[in-house]
């Protein structure tokens, strides 16, 4: 007799794979200049002082063990220093909890304020990593528009006054990935002023705050109100491969957020976290680290954008290059991003089209180029590219 | 106006934290033996081999980025090779999945299998890692008593017999935490058939498989069928902070899993993960190392034993030493582990009761004893103490 297979979780037929990873496994080929991804450059991180940092953890004792689920300790320590001067208030170690990446802050956050058919408002276009955990919540989800300003927090306040009770709203309030916008001062203030007034939880999602290529970000959402939950990691300033997110959380949500990280994998790394600590803490060095990210990656979207411009002119609307990984781009004239893909593809150019940060639809015409792995050149070439690729839709059509 | 604060999810209110992390929390005074821990001994980790293994993965290009979900691809190789000689069959890359310990393939697993009211199938007393999780997924839990060959799958049979349909069967299969017993090969084949017949799945959760002191463990149940989840570790064979589980699955739950792992956090740490690979792809080194940690745990494991007989007779009943972390004692004439633990505490010896490890009630006169962490000269001082209590508790009584 054949074993019976067993079945899976009902649930599961609602997922679906991240469009960007499938698109990327496409696009690998060597003579594809790449704007799909979304890595921050590995040569701009700093190899040598993290082998110097691990050297030193394991020279010592206390490293090898399980740690505690909110992180290691001496890492909170250093985060809490950091974050006070962000938020301009004491920040306690007590409200600063380690997760592996900002994204199982989003995960475990998920769990700990939504219930099944909970309302999530978010940003569109939105982080894909966001929508993803989200929907596998069983959120039902609205997303609201973005200006230069950010979200428009005007049509959360009408949502509002029409009865809509979010649970959470979500931002990615510096150089949002994928619109490339921050959202302004005016703005924050706004948004923290509802949730105090409504009662709703607001998780800023801020990985690309020190990314400033200008001038610095503006004060945290978080600033503004205690009913924030801010996210922040050492994957785009540092490495990925620390696996060291944060959040800064009031004491219920940090109490919810244990008790579930306990279940979801015990604790973080003991190694990578004191790597983390060790060049967090080392406040000349890291800035001095962090500026030549910020040079390089400001060099390469001026370059990028600067392109765009000189290319497409008017055709082409482009978010100004203010900061973090992304340009926003969206054809005034409709033309279909998804469809001309394959096409920039043969051109030798890869991006991930508009409509893949869609919460819902729309963004058919936009795209989303990464500018943090090209050099100036490069990304004048693919621009070109891309140019050559809608010629050739043009004169097809 | 005071800001009104959100309220959490409603499920929040059902998940407890671990009894054992809320008392381990009290038992940490110098003065006292603690044998209510469950952590591998730190000495005996190897740190020189894996600051020699960090130095080189960090020499190299590569280990500084994100990661693939599923692990990076040449440990999965590794893990494919060890575990094809363990399974006695060709285990593909493929079939592995390296995650956040093994911690997090229960928690991912408990998503990709489980519908709420779901279901699971335990061992009493039981692994509260497992538990946890699967109470936080909505299941409805029946746990199944342990003998000397491990889980009664003869009252599982009944349950099937009954018209009951799990959809997992979760077994700790060698050396039991708490309950220290190995399931043996006539139950493991009984179990995978039931499992064939009637279509559901077993988690197989080994992580202490290797760690047997006089003969080696029992063909896997993953051995007898497809429908065996195999989970592992390196944690107690290596260490805690590398964080690498592993899981063999099935492709249908292999797809699962990696959609829910990147939600859950993108992927693991390229890091931690080439050191895991570096030191399990050096057999012979590991080969020798692990013998070092069986030589070690099993001279501990027969002192503990030992005193216990000796001190105690047949007025408390316990497990075999034949492997792993844990030994798992019973009084015979039913004193309360619970009640006599401050007494235990007085006289300077930890441990946890048998009732925290009770899927409902339960093991009131049962505890469980770690010996990874204490010589033998101490363990026995630490029976010395647990009898100075008794006698206490029975002096008052």
């Amino acid at each position: 007799m054949s074993p019976t297979i067993p079945p899976l979780a009902g649930k599961l037929g609602a997922l679906q794979s991240s469009v960007i990873r499938d698109l990327l496994k496409l696009t690998a080929r060597a003579e594809v200049i790449s704007l799909a991804g979304g890595l921050p450059d590995a040569e701009l991180m700093p190899r040598e002082r993290i082998a110097a940092a691990a050297a030193a953890a394991l020279a010592g004792p206390g490293c090898l063990q399980y740690t505690e689920s909110p992180g290691w300790a001496p890492l909170r320590d250093v985060l809490a220093a950091r974050e006070s001067v962000r938020l301009g208030r004491t920040v306690r170690a007590e409200e600063v909890f380690v997760t592996h990446g900002s994204q199982q802050a989003l995960s475990l956050l998920a769990e700990v304020l939504l219930d099944p058919g909970a309302l999530v408002v978010v940003e569109d276009p939105a982080y894909i990593g966001a929508l993803q955990v989200f929907r596998a919540a069983g959120a039902r989800i609205v997303a609201l528009p973005m200006d230069a300003e950010g979200m428009r927090v005007d049509l959360l306040a009408e949502l509002l006054a029409a009865g809509e009770r979010p649970a959470v709203v979500h931002t990615v309030s510096n150089f949002h990935n994928p619109g490339g916008v921050t959202m302004s001062p005016v703005r924050r203030r706004a948004l923290a002023e509802l949730a105090d007034a409504h009662g709703f939880w607001v998780i800023e999602d801020d990985p690309y705050g020190e990314l400033w290529f200008d001038r610095p970000s503006p004060d945290p959402v978080a600033t503004y109100s205690r009913n924030v939950i801010r996210l922040s990691s050492s994957s785009k300033i540092i490495a990925p491969t620390l696996r060291v997110g944060w959040m800064v959380a009031p004491p219920s949500v940090f109490r919810g957020v244990e008790l579930l990280k306990q279940g979801a994998d015990l604790c973080g790394s003991a190694l990578t976290q004191q790597i983390a600590a060790d060049l967090l803490a080392d406040e000349t060095w890291l800035a001095a680290h962090i500026d030549t990210v910020r040079d390089a990656y400001g060099t390469r979207a001026k370059a990028l954008v600067h392109a765009l411009r000189e290319r497409f002119g008017d055709r082409l609307v482009s978010t100004d290059a203010a900061g973090g990984m992304f340009v926003w781009a969206d054809f005034a004239d409709g033309t279909d991003t998804k469809a001309l893909l394959p096409r920039a593809l043969d051109a030798g150019v890869a991006y991930v089209p508009g409509s893949a940060f869609a919460a819902t639809t729309g963004h058919e015409s936009a795209l989303r180029l990464c500018f943090t792995t090209s050099d100036p050149a490069t990304l004048a070439a693919a621009v070109d590219r891309l140019a050559r690729a809608v010629e050739a839709q043009s004169a097809q059509s």
